[in-house]
């Protein structure tokens, strides 16, 4: 049996946030596995996304259609353009739609996991109360007006609570995904796919 | 003035292999500069391309409408079927319509980068004739065998020639662009960037 990986993204989504853990989950164990552990699919509001600077992706289902997954993924990226109006997850943190589908997904799921402002999402979306939690160091401020009943966790690379893990920015996305690899499959399978994809840094 | 960089994209495509690299130069010096110092597009022979594990992607342009670039890259990925038939790179090496655009492109840039598998692609167009080169620790072999006028290096992050640099797999495409970045615009703006991508591991 293969977990089903769903990786949430939206217009102005930062393509290192999803593509990390994208790309750990698509290639763990596939070398020393005879199943692959995980089937990893993407899924949005709408059916072209400009992810930041104009990658544009065709997701493998829109939010509505998307299956239940046993791990869901919300990346972050965004900000504010000069006059004041959010893009990215700044947007995406204060649209019902998204926040019910992620409720929803996160109700069912195994694991809930947010890279840098992601987390931002999963905290109006109140997944993160009376959790731990971190976000990309310039968000810190912004993830601590959200509520009083989550813990910010600064200069860590991920913050564990067991179902919902949130990572700092951007490229901790990949350690953080290969922390689950290696709760869900072992160390030794964890270390094999860090060796594959020659991120030296994997400890 | 910006660089423009074109970044290659192909079916089954490895997905951190291209988006490390198309993170690095989409965010670099935007926070420092008041002109983003890069432009960055993908280009494909399709219309649309199927990267590794179903991320389905709309290229910026197909090859024959792209843009001369400053950079361009060549991400990997990709192997053999199991009768034998090869898929991404292992393709891509071996078609024409593919090495005349990089070879054309090549001619007119300032930087030719690779990831990966990518530098079997550069192998056979002929761009590392008389180079030092690397690859992802799986392909050293393959790299070898294409040519007896290349000096194969392993274990090394990347291999600068000058105008010519490729990586080992993956994520190792990720510090190569920070040195192509620290190159260009100085050590101060590709420290700003990994700090930015909280690459905590770039020295």
């Amino acid at each position: 049996m293969s977990y089903r990986v769903a990786i949430f993204i939206f217009n102005e989504v930062e393509v290192l946030d999803f593509a990390g853990p994208f790309e750990v989950f698509s290639v763990a164990g596939l070398r020393t596995r005879s199943v692959p552990p995980f089937e990893v699919f993407t899924a949005a509001q709408f059916d072209t996304i400009n992810a930041r600077n104009h990658l544009t992706i065709k997701p493998t289902y829109t939010l509505e259609k998307a299956p239940k997954a046993d791990i869901i993924v919300i990346p972050g990226g965004g900000g504010f353009h000069a006059d004041g109006t959010p893009f990215g997850s700044r947007r995406e943190m204060n649209n019902p739609i998204v926040l019910k589908w992620i409720q929803e997904q996160s109700a069912n799921a195994q694991l809930t996991l947010s890279v840098c402002t992601g987390s931002l999402i999963l905290a109006k979306a109140g997944l993160l109360e009376g959790k731990e939690a971190t976000t990309h160091f310039l968000a810190i401020d912004s993830l601590r007006k959200i509520s009083d009943n989550i813990t910010v966790k600064e200069k860590t690379r991920f913050a564990d609570n067991g179902n919902i893990i949130t990572s700092e920015g951007v490229s901790a996305g990949i350690d953080m995904s290969l922390h689950v690899v290696a709760k869900l499959l072992g160390k030794e399978t964890a270390d094999e796919t860090a060796k594959y994809m020659q991120y030296d840094y994997w400890k």
